[in-house]
């Protein structure tokens, strides 16, 4: 085998993404016995027995039969949503985290989105709903099901982030041995498909004294949110499908607002009315928890984006590298409520040096970006960081900047940089830098 | 409401996709009536009675709980996987047709994914589950599970398409009254991540001599196809997981070939061994089923690439038109085995005029792609076609064009265009022109 050099990028053992295919290395492949001939694939009771010892099971008989909508296998049941600690499950709130660290690539499957519901999931049914525009508009305007199915529909690949994700970090003045889901479980990604709003509000006529429509879902708390009509007549859509299926009832079946890269409870669940009017409703939903409380005590309201931010998801927090002196593929997710992520940057070495990772393709406009950087671990004590930039030119400030910002109880947008600390035995864990 | 000019783009209603934000027109909304004052969100009670009469019952009370892994609603019970009907569910060999002509976007999920099973979906414990790798090589290797998690692993959004997906246009003389799940259900889309077969190629060190892979799974049946060793360099890996889970049992778990662009018998579920070859196995399932027969006798091996495709998915068979003189999107797939879709042209004329729809992003090499075009139906008998061209200038034939190149009753790689006939009452039908 040959010798090549493997090209450090940064301290600590930050590598080449190129190192694999440079240095031919040896990483956990088991070598087998030497001397096996070539075997013919058309009969395989010749294998040695030393490659297929002894042949399992499942290749002794028929497989079972299939159905009409498929599960994951029951080897991967303790891959779940889990409760948020701060949220016993009641039919009123709660909040469900999404196994961040599980995933790979940028899509979550629907089973897993995180989900937060304030008033429970509403069982609608379809063929009843509508959704109606009304207020500061030459013609108000309702819709059912099948009329909205007429319009033409945009699909796009989008984040969804609730305003409150990592808020244990914000708020905890020491740092949680919490596992990654339970610290960024409030985050997915999906390929949202449904009706442009400029269609249905320019259908309507817009009134030129409107500025807010106020988007009250038809939960039993009738969450509500006000949104500028500048962002409706923007990206906004109503939201049917996601990843290919009509909404599942914990996303806002049989539909939901979406407003790319705002805060998750913005996306109003179950809409089904739209007022257009001049001024906020400062409804109980926007003037209460979703509002952000700074460092003088005045309070921020309409703080709609979700910034610049990422988290290393493998390795992460409770999760133990099983080899000293080995080499790893660090793995994280990064994303921008103000568009494309630009640059992630890793450290190995608690911030003194950095890195630029790879970006895996395709890097969308508020959506969630997969980057990586080889990393080969000394066995030592070790600080693992990303720092997320996008297209702005926005980045993630460290956890004092952020905090010196927001009063210390305040907990919304959270996004400072996210540190994993490697102890020699191989635990990671969450760490304030 | 002003009347701007809706710009024709080709015969029998074509229209320029600008053609809502210019025109205004009114679709589907009705009208409520006039004179409503806007109205305090914060009450809902204050409503008026004809905006919200009667308040449903899902808004007179908190909802319910969510869980663990969601579902899909109750009232979305029809979407499903259907078993083709040449292929009675058996233990051993079944196919499952994704409801392609219901989903919207790119992605199709996980749970209505096409799936082929020549023998049965093996029940594989991923903890006893190994790859190896053996035959030409300087060291044959075998990997599990968790070694294989460690390597760096890709991820992309590429569709699946078996081999014989649209049999029935190839070799039905008669154009059958089949809805697109029936005639298009076994292509999806899905982004798929995993290790690089090229990294563990490297890793075994791969002899001069070396030309082709023969690749085997792990079922009753051991499906196995030979790949060349150039494509498993290029762009082919070892897939783990699917639209960010596991992959589930009936794609492979706990890991499958994947082949970017290649028919789907090619992407080997189960997978459990490579034998590095000079040549090829002529396996069962190489030499039988997946050989294409050409006009002259002549049997076509190893044509791997899907061609260039693409197939209109609202409105498609078996669906009716509401109303005539609508307005209607025309929505649909296309992808290519070579590349990314350069270009849709679409014809409401039965092939006479043709305009260009618009193609939505991202657009990505061996993807589905989306595309649509708006259309103004007269209500009168009509006829629509779409046809894909790829990036490197492959274009979709004829009926007639494709058949003339087999054998009457050979039915893989069938791309040809197709047609969907609507009638005057408004009923899709499967046509040929």
């Amino acid at each position: 085998m040959e010798n090549k050099i493997i090209a450090a990028v940064a301290g600590n053992g930050l590598l080449d993404r190129r190192s694999f295919l440079l240095s031919g290395m040896a990483l956990s492949g088991v070598t087998l016995a030497a001397g096996h001939s070539a075997v013919s694939v058309a009969n395989v009771e010749s294998i040695p027995a030393a490659i297929v010892d002894p042949v399992p099971q499942w290749m002794r008989s028929a497989g079972g039969s299939d159905n009409a909508y498929g599960l994951p296998s029951i080897h991967e049941s303790h891959v779940q949503r889990q409760l948020a600690e701060t949220t016993p499950q009641t039919s009123l709130f709660s909040i469900w985290h999404t196994p961040i660290e599980q995933q790979r690539g940028i899509i979550t499957p629907n089973g897993l989105h995180f989900s937060v519901h304030h008033n429970g999931i509403p069982d609608i049914d379809p063929q009843q709903h509508e959704l109606m525009i009304h207020g500061l508009v030459d013609k108000p305007l309702k819709f059912d099901m099948e009329s909205l199915l007429r319009y033409p529909t945009v699909s796009s690949i989008h984040f969804l982030e609730c305003a409150g994700n990592t808020a244990a970090n914000a708020v905890s003045l020491t740092a949680l041995d919490q596992s990654c889901q339970d610290l960024y479980g409030q985050v997915s990604g999906s390929e949202w498909s449904g009706v442009p709003l400029k269609y249905l509000l320019n259908e309507a006529g817009i009134k030129p004294s409107a500025k807010w429509v106020i988007v009250e879902g038809a939960d039993g708390g009738s969450h509500s949110r006000s949104i500028p009509l500048e962002k409706l007549l923007d990206d906004a859509f109503i939201a049917l499908y996601q990843n290919g299926e009509r909404l599942r009832p914990s996303q806002g079946y049989p539909m939901r607002l979406f407003v790319p890269g705002w805060e998750g409870n913005a996306n109003v669940k179950w809409v089904h009315r739209l007022e257009v009017t001049d001024k906020p409703a400062y409804s109980k939903d926007e003037s209460g928890l979703y509002s952000d409380i700074l460092a003088n005590g005045s309070i921020q309201r309409f703080s709609f984006h979700m910034d610049v931010k990422s988290v290393i998801t493998q390795p992460s927090g409770r999760q133990h590298l099983p080899e000293k002196h080995g080499f790893y593929e660090i793995s994280g997710l990064a994303w921008s409520g103000y568009g494309k992520i630009k640059q992630v940057e890793v450290s190995a070495d608690g911030g003194k040096t950095w890195a630029i990772a790879q970006l895996h393709g395709p890097v969308l406009a508020k959506s969630l970006t997969r980057f990586s950087i080889p990393w080969q671990w000394a066995g030592t004590d070790s600080v693992l960081i990303s720092r997320a930039t996008d297209e702005m030119g926005r980045v993630q400030p460290s956890r004092d900047q952020w905090r010196a910002q927001y009063a210390s109880y305040s907990f919304n947008h959270y996004n400072a940089m996210q540190a994993w600390h490697i102890n020699s035995d191989g635990k990671v864990e969450n760490y304030y830098v």
